[in-house]
């Protein structure tokens, strides 16, 4: 019988996790039980959402308990289904976990798009992270042809494709990242009409001759208290993340709310999940614009299963370009 | 030739106004040129905005220079016109400050609806606060018959409309005012379901059970902070006011915005001005829930136009019972 290696959660980090706070061990295959799929993990997905689950602060999803296998999206090959919509050798991805093989239900696993190249592509562009940028700027931030976009986080990974979106609906778009080299990434790779480097540059220095009609947050923190005093008349901002909260044991309250009423601005938070009934819309959109190349896509692929907490750490800090992945095979 | 009294901004208020901020003048009524109407001043409305209008901060209206008439909505009788749609005698309303006489343009003033009793109605309950109140709570916080609708500031001029459109719209109304004699006011006056003392009952447990569909906030701060706790999935929170800031030089940043992700909500500000041409629809309606006995009101009428500064800060105080208005004539 096969044995499963797994990473789980040894103890709750305080502030920036250390590899420390992990465990790998190994159990034996579970055989899958009626409805079930046994998948031979070949991928999994290092997401800044990781962090909030390994709290025990009250959010949007359970907390992982200690010994938990780390929750994350995983991509994979059916090796057994009692499912009859999957059959050995189908690619599949689900939120399988950091491990090298999983069981789920047959309805919880989405089969990776055909010929969908790599099919890796499924974790990022084309699977979470797009999704989380596709319904996040259009149906919460609505742009219009026209509109400026500001995009936060914007080589990560939901921020680069939030920017590319934007642009094919023709916006003019903004983006914010720190260090040269991302800032080159966010204008040659990811077409940013103005990048700016918020670690050399004065924030608010590069944004004053900006109208934000859309702004899309992923970080958070003074960074959004920058971009919160260009916002225009009617102004959206979509809350996607805050990631410079993440390590922190009570975030800190950075918004003023009396600044919606001056801009009749509306501020809003989404989950992904809510969208799980469009899911065929969105992913067969973003799949059409990376075959037609409008959409362009980078990853960081770490190599083995037991370095996925230093590419998570790695990724806290800001030191992944582009999508953060770990190889499990 | 009468002469004019006025009310004047005499210094820039630093915190809670004081009534040296304030002059009283003597000029010349003006003559209405072409377009324009001559109006004499029956009573000026007292409202926290007001404040904002004070201080030299960015906000969405000019401030005002020192010297300047104090803005208010008023209201008065036609004396003479040269707009063809006003004759002498009518009641009109329009922005036309703490004065006794006002030349203003037929354009930017309103009738008083024929047969509202009394006229003054046209200051608050059929007015900018009751409009206020309609346009932020069914435009911008779309109840749905049985969410729970909490308001602060429930017994100041726009709560206590909003805290009955609610209930007229069948949704459980909670409303946080400070002080025995208020929240006794919103029991029995504005018919909330449930009314909480802040100033003596803890705010946390007194929201422990609620689930918030629709906060509509008229005070931010720590009040605020205590509702945000008690968020339900796809919360609405409608930004109408921030008293409890607006004496502040610099407004505390006192939200998170992660929470919104929480709770897949949606926090909005709004402007009654951007409503305008909808005013119609609203003040039909108000009246007609005034007259039918849907709408409760109350005014808190200080007499004299000199003692508007007085009632004004009495009103930042929270010493007002109802509307406060100022009876000039």
């Amino acid at each position: 019988m096969p044995t499963n290696r797994r990473v789980t959660l040894a103890a709750r980090p305080d502030g920036l996790p250390k590899e420390s706070d992990f465990a790998l061990d190994q159990v034996d295959v579970p055989g899958p039980k009626s409805g079930e799929v046994l998948v031979r993990i070949h991928a999994v997905s290092v997401d800044p959402y990781q962090r909030g689950r390994m709290s025990e602060a009250r959010s949007y999803a359970k907390p992982l308990q200690l010994g938990d296998v780390i929750t994350s999206q995983s991509v994979g090959e059916v090796m057994e289904s009692n499912d009859g919509r999957f059959s050995p050798g189908d690619l599949v991805v689900g939120q399988l976990g950091w491990q090298e093989y999983a069981v789920a239900r047959g309805g919880s696993l989405r089969l990776v798009p055909h010929g969908l190249d790599p099919p890796t592509l499924a974790l990022h562009a084309v699977g979470a992270t797009g999704l989380t940028a596709y319904f996040g700027l259009f149906d919460v931030g609505r742009p219009r042809a026209g509109d400026t976009v500001v995009v936060s986080g914007a080589a990560g990974a939901v921020g680069q494709i939030a920017g590319q979106l934007a642009k094919l609906a023709g916006c003019r778009t903004v983006g914010i990242a720190g260090g040269p080299e991302k800032v080159r990434e966010l204008a040659e790779l990811y077409r940013y009409d103005v990048a700016v480097d918020y670690k050399n540059a004065d924030l608010g220095d590069a944004l004053r001759d900006e109208r934000v009609d859309v702004y899309f947050d992923n970080v958070g923190g003074e960074i959004s208290r920058a971009v919160h005093r260009r916002l225009s008349i009617g102004a959206r901002i979509v809350i996607c993340g805050q990631v410079s909260q993440y390590n922190q044991a009570r975030p800190e309250p950075s918004f003023h709310p009396g600044a919606l009423i001056v801009y009749r601005a509306r501020m809003e938070g989404f989950l992904i999940g809510d969208y799980a009934h469009r899911f065929g819309e969105g992913v067969m959109r973003l799949a059409s614009w990376v075959a037609s190349g409008d959409l362009h896509w980078r990853e960081d692929v770490t190599d083995g299963l037991e370095n996925a907490p230093q590419a998570f750490i790695g990724m806290l800090n800001g030191a992944n370009r582009g999508k953060a992945l770990v190889r499990v095979t």
